[in-house]
């Protein structure tokens, strides 16, 4: 129900991946009728593959996480985690208000052993077709070094489990490489890490997300928002001046034309659609945050990212990753 | 001297500051025998308007600060510093070694009356041909409330200085515009910023630097720099993806070709040259640092940001700015 445009995104990419991933089972959580209204459009869907489950409320962006927790304990939201919690669905998409959304998702699946504090990870593309994934981009305003380090591992479990990459390059997001460079808990972070059995690159700047540098960026999520946010805001600029450039003269605007099948490679190849959904790390159960304003293609790729999270077992590679830190942390 | 390029970006920035700014006074200060050799390439150079100040030590990009400030004291950065502490320049401009700049600047020229701390603000462009203002880019890695505060007032003067702006907007970048957002440091120098009496607008967020919200973005300098550093690798990422597409085949070649005027013009729009010249701001005089990779145009920019900060009062302005929150400091 969530996001800026509700069913009218979410029906269509749950119709495309039924299509595509015919193994998959999807719980269509909301207002019933206007579900089914949605859902008459398509025709030859297979009845024994998808389920309208009804909830009374809908989460609004502008609601409170707390409000939403305790006042509406029949939302769409609160019903599709509950069907993470038993068992019957193995993850929950939602395009929803995340504080709210991760607000219910802790409290009703509760953290994984050894988590103190779940995260947001995000995949973000990188020079020569790569990817990177940044955690935590903003359900932590202030982080111990302890916590840095359990977003390190589950960063790179995320990692493992969806790009099948053994042992992921681990960097530590900072305002300079040298050891000497930043605020206590960083310094702190960086002699945990190394200590650690990751893959620890060690610090890197705000550039290296988009350079390649490594797998996987750990920072804060006061940070993490702000750099995300700050690199849409420069994306944006870029666009649109490049748009008013083009569309300036009737020669300019013939230009376009000319170069349309290039500016759409370029395009496709930034598309952030490609990126979207957000995992929310930690938790006891696969929850994925699609971005508000997604379209159709963009939540199907939440759709998918959460479908190979739960294929590639992402919650055992976490367990799996807390284990050592648990042990360090009983030695200790 | 300093920079990645040393005397080959600054000998024809200072030499073109001449010859388009005709009451400026440059002191050229370095190894005097390369200087002299730069400029023996230039005719026409009226001797009256200049002056080489021999310094036989160059600080190095990898010098740590403490031992640039303790252990060359007869650095180019140090006996330019000096020329402005004695009254003899108004101000210095280096491509050198920042955190060398900083902590020469701050021991040799003080900070000025009820400035903690200097901060480092630079200009970024925004959307309709704007800019904004963001300060502190990494001088401070750690920040009180009240330093927000004064980075603020320090923002605000240096925007009236250098775009002659009255009463600038001033916004404290969080992770949401809501006032219950934030670590509590953030959420303290929002309260602190509301009683001032600069035209505080509230919370900012990354993408608000380059939508042009307010004209003076705050935040420590961890934050900062990482939300920069971040930007300029989304902007490399992208300028490097529209290059090699349009690079691809014969076809796109030849419509870059044809789009190159255009693509110029996005480029001159963007172009971070046109922004470079960082200020140091808080210390008893106008100290410039400007991008270690500038080219001979952007150094120019650097020393044309400090001629217009002298000329405009910046020091002064700043100082007017403290007197209310140095009143409320002994109020309370």
């Amino acid at each position: 129900m969530g996001g800026d445009h509700g069913l009218a995104v979410t029906i269509p990419a749950a119709v495309n991946l039924l299509r595509t991933h015919s193994h998959v089972f999807v719980h269509l959580v909301g207002q019933q009728v206007a579900i089914e209204q949605s859902l008459s459009r398509y025709r030859n869907l297979d009845p024994t593959r998808f389920a309208v489950v009804h909830a009374n409320d809908v989460v609004t962006m502008d609601d409170p996480p707390a409000q939403a927790l305790r006042g509406k304990k029949d939302s769409s939201m609160r019903v599709a985690i509950n069907l993470v919690k038993e068992g019957v669905a193995q993850a929950c998409v939602s395009a929803g208000n995340t504080g709210a959304l991760m607000a219910i998702a802790r409290f009703v699946l509760k953290t994984l052993p050894g988590i103190d504090r779940p995260a947001i990870a995000t995949a973000m593309p990188t020079m020569h077709h790569g990817m990177s994934t940044v955690l935590d981009l903003g359900a932590n305003v202030d982080c111990t070094a302890e916590h840095l380090l359990q977003f390190a591992s589950m960063g790179s479990a995320l990692v493992s489990a969806l790009q099948g990459k053994m042992n992921p390059a681990v960097g530590l997001l900072n305002i300079g490489e040298e050891i000497i460079k930043g605020n206590d808990t960083v310094k702190q972070a960086a002699e945990l890490l190394r200590q650690s059995n990751l893959n620890f690159y060690g610090n890197v700047e705000g550039n290296d997300i988009y350079k390649g540098t490594v797998d996987v960026v750990v920072c804060d999520g006061f940070v993490g928002n702000i750099a995300l946010k700050a690199s849409e805001g420069v994306a944006q600029l870029m666009s649109g001046t490049i748009r008013d450039e083009f569309q300036r003269s009737w020669f300019s605007r013939l230009c376009a034309v000319l170069a349309y099948p290039i500016l759409r490679r370029v395009k496709r190849r930034l598309d952030h659609r490609r990126y979207n959904g957000a995992s929310l790390l930690g938790l006891r159960g696969v929850v994925i945050k699609s971005h508000g304003s997604a379209d159709a293609f963009a939540f199907e790729c939440a759709l998918v990212r959460a479908h190979d999270a739960v294929q590639n077992g992402l919650l055992e590679k976490i367990t799996q990753a807390m284990v050592p830190l648990s042990a360090e942390a009983d030695a200790a």
